[in-house]
């Protein structure tokens, strides 16, 4: 299944995307869903019960971050292996992790706004969506606890990044890491066999890895990260980008006002994002 | 006013400490009570028009995390002048930031179990509550945006802290940042004319410093985060620590299974926390 949310004027709902557009359900959105424990039987149920006139045309409805209200987003930097060999390094023994909060997400076809940057970079992922709580996992027990899969693109500020050793401020602007557009089950997609992850800017591509080749797997971050804290429904993991990144061009090449922006995975979808520059605009940077 | 969460039986509110015990609020802790835009004229009315009679004895409550719910618990590193510079080190440009999430948090008389780690450290520090929404603020708008403030340890498994060049797998774990005993308005307690925090291990003064060396002052950092994020009633700041760190001794001093650590800063109060050792207790690390 490939699960959304959607907005129909002020109405916003998760939903099932079908062939002839989306069919909302109950909950308001992937996050109120996926927090009942018979969230997929429940889908499921939609779907085989539903009726054609239900479903709502794509073009009635904005696609929205199908999960907007996480209250842990766990990132993974350094994981292509490809990438890391490449740049003559050794693989890494122990993921390196870094936080976000659900303000830093937007919505798959939001403007990226930079108010504060002028090194603005992309970095496309997989994100992994938690199905159900999970502590102490193993591998195997964290692998079912994904309830699947979505785009992102960790926009990273990296004249923030480093201002000092942490990345964290440079990683967690409000509204600047777009998700979705859809979650697609985990029992329709394999990261582990490996799943292509691609980053465009003004239709070049950047960026293209596979997940075959990631240091961590999926599971393997999930089940590490459960380690110290507790992943619940909803929470969401990043799971690191391949190489191709501005940082790495010579000389470094960020985003410009007016830039386009694409993230794709196959079989999940594409994010569009148009990347505007403003900074100076607000009061308190004047 | 000093505002805490308590717990009674089953039940748990907001409540005022008055000298006789804790006097309850409506609201179900401080998260909910600062939701409120008038949560100061509210509290203050409940001070004014209780009776003795509703007051609950302290013996007969449990003094919980004041702040619960959080939905942004962010930490500055590396902000005592005078521990900076007595390493040798220059005073940083910028605030060295890392996250933590609701779930890192723990009561005020909470037991601390580490249970992946045997290089687990204190780091006393001041804690600031947000009270209103903030974005983009200059300091003294900040400083109109802060609740109050209460007292933290940000205790550090030094060898996950250390296994990547971020911090914040080390600082993450589940239940081991201690937080309380109340919240001090901020009418009542000014951190940039100078606190004293305060850490001993079984009695032993470990730390002891002043909130008046700090590099970036409490309203300094709320402004600073605000420029990135919006930080919303309820949300926390940790404004650092000052030397005498266990990772900073020779050799290095890490907490021991049944080692009593209080943290505490006048005017505010104390955790006391018990710290227990059970490295390959769980069925995952066995």
């Amino acid at each position: 299944m490939k699960l959304a949310t959607i907005q129909q004027g002020a109405r916003t709902t998760a939903a099932i995307q079908v062939a002839t557009g989306y069919l909302p359900l109950a909950a308001r959105d992937l996050n109120e869903l996926l927090a009942a424990p018979d969230w997929k039987a429940q889908a499921e149920n939609a779907l085989r019960e539903h009726q054609d006139s239900m479903v709502l045309p794509a073009h009635e409805v904005t696609v929205l971050n199908p999960v907007p209200r996480p209250a842990k987003v766990i990132c993974c930097g350094l994981n292509y292996s490809d990438h890391i060999l490449e740049m003559g390094r050794d693989l890494p023994q122990y993921p390196t992790l870094f936080a976000k909060y659900a303000d830093t997400l937007a919505n798959p076809d939001d403007e990226i706004t930079s108010t504060a940057s002028q090194a603005v970079d992309w970095e496309a992922e997989l994100a992994v969506v938690i199905g159900q709580q999970v502590s102490q996992a193993t591998e195997t027990d964290a692998l079912h606890a994904i309830a699947g899969y979505t785009v992102a693109n960790d926009v990273s500020m990296r004249d923030w990044q480093r201002r000092t050793l942490q990345w964290f401020q440079g990683k967690a602007f409000d509204r600047t890491t777009p998700l979705g557009p859809v979650l697609v089950t985990a029992d329709e997609i394999d990261p582990a066999a490996g799943v292509q992850v691609t980053c465009r800017v003004n239709g070049e591509v950047v960026q293209s890895g596979n997940t075959s080749t990631l240091v961590f797997s999926a599971a393997r971050l999930v089940s590490y990260i459960s380690e110290f804290t507790t992943l619940r429904p909803g929470d969401i993991v990043l799971t690191g980008t391949p190489g191709g990144v501005g940082m790495g061009m010579e000389p470094p090449r960020f985003l410009s006002d007016g830039d386009q922006m694409e993230t794709e995975i196959p079989g999940i979808g594409t994010l569009r994002n148009t990347f505007r520059l403003r900074v100076g605009s607000t009061a308190h940077t004047r």
